[in-house]
């Protein structure tokens, strides 16, 4: 019947748009990844879910599609966003095969966005989102769109910056960007956006070469003018000097 | 006394997160600009609102930032998200001179986003943002992007694409756009997200060059992969490949 491919934001309860609210209470089962239906299911105990493992995207999409093709009302919840980094467009990939399934997508802010708001407020201006990830994407595809988005004098947020078989991914994204940008460009991350633990630092374009961070981590690199005011990150969008 | 910088989502009182939902139901005034003001008035008709117009950023932030200074609960509202040409940029700018008004930053759900899920799902690989509008930005500032983000193969989004008084610029950003993608890329746009009217459709690159939009309207190109399917909009992002 429906599947709704649900945005739930980051971390908060509270972080979810009430259509993504009412998407999950008006559907028979929630799907998604193990860590995501755990917070699902402490928000909404009552309600019945069904998780799948890290990297089971197809399984999970799949799981999803079926459940919803045989008469259920189903979502599919995401973190952040439903479509930035997350199942919306494999759903509308595998959906061919499961032709009595109506896809809805609903949409949930992202972590370059509430992430973002933590630090204060990087994203006014032109922005990119890139994923360090190879898992899905050639390395050479990621560094042409860091030089890219360098050149361009984007604001970036940088998902995925590190895993543990990737420890240096930030370090060498680092390097392409200071190609374009001075070592003391403004830069800043985010770690448990939204959740218990939420720490987050601003720091120079220089000093993020030289540190760790891991997968729970969003980075932030600014634009040329984005600067630090009152401890916060702060890129200006020109509107003082109208 | 607190001020807090609320993205409201686009169009519809359902995308709304539930925390910029309790921070206007929380403040004692909620300020912004006319066409959002007469929308939170629809919704909230028990709250104070005070408005200004188009193009009176700096007067309205520092209206929000002089009441909140001064003791209140002040909500400033943005449509789509409170930092993606919004005013959270410019309330940390101007906040120096209001040293007791608190700034806290509610993001909310941006028009590449909530525009994206109704064309299907684009957005779901790495993306770029960037704003026709050269009030505050000059174009050749905006052209580099444009070619950047094309030469990067990024999904792109394009705001304020059109205006009386920039009626070609759309076409202008497919000239620079055809440069590195072919005609044939998909490209989609919706207008009146979320609002009554709403309408979308879904077209080639070289089609939309010669396409007349307006100012409600949010323009998206898709990337190298980018795909119709079933009649959506619809970016891969690999994981059928795993």
């Amino acid at each position: 019947m429906k599947l709704y491919i649900v945005g739930i934001g980051c971390g908060s309860r509270k972080g979810i748009t009430i259509e993504a609210e009412e998407a999950i209470i008006r559907s028979d089962v929630i799907v998604g990844y193990t860590v995501y239906i755990d917070q699902i299911k402490s928000f909404y105990p009552e309600k019945e879910c069904l998780s799948t493992g890290m990297r089971q995207e197809k399984e999970r999409v799949e799981l999803a599609l079926r459940l919803a093709d045989e008469g259920s009302i189903v979502a599919l919840v995401c973190s952040g966003d439903s479509q930035v980094y997350g199942m919306a467009g494999l759903a509308f990939e595998l959906s061919v095969s499961y032709p009595d399934a109506d896809i809805e997508v609903i949409p949930g802010v992202t972590a370059a966005l509430s992430g973002g708001a933590v630090l204060g407020s990087p994203m006014t201006h032109d922005l990119a989102l890139i994923s360090l990830s190879d898992l899905l994407t050639p390395m050479e595809k990621i560094e042409k769109r860091l030089q890219c988005a360098a050149e361009g004098d984007f604001v970036i947020a940088l998902y995925n910056p590190s895993s543990k078989k990737r420890e240096d991914y930030l370090s060498r994204a680092c390097d392409i960007l200071l190609k374009y940008r001075t070592s003391s460009t403004v830069c800043g991350y985010v770690r448990n956006i939204g959740r218990e633990g939420q720490e987050c630092r601003i720091l120079t374009l220089g000093e993020l070469r030289d540190t760790a961070v891991d997968m729970f981590t969003t980075v932030f690199i600014g634009n040329s003018e984005t600067k630090v005011i009152n401890g916060k990150m702060v890129t200006p969008r020109g509107y003082r000097n109208v």
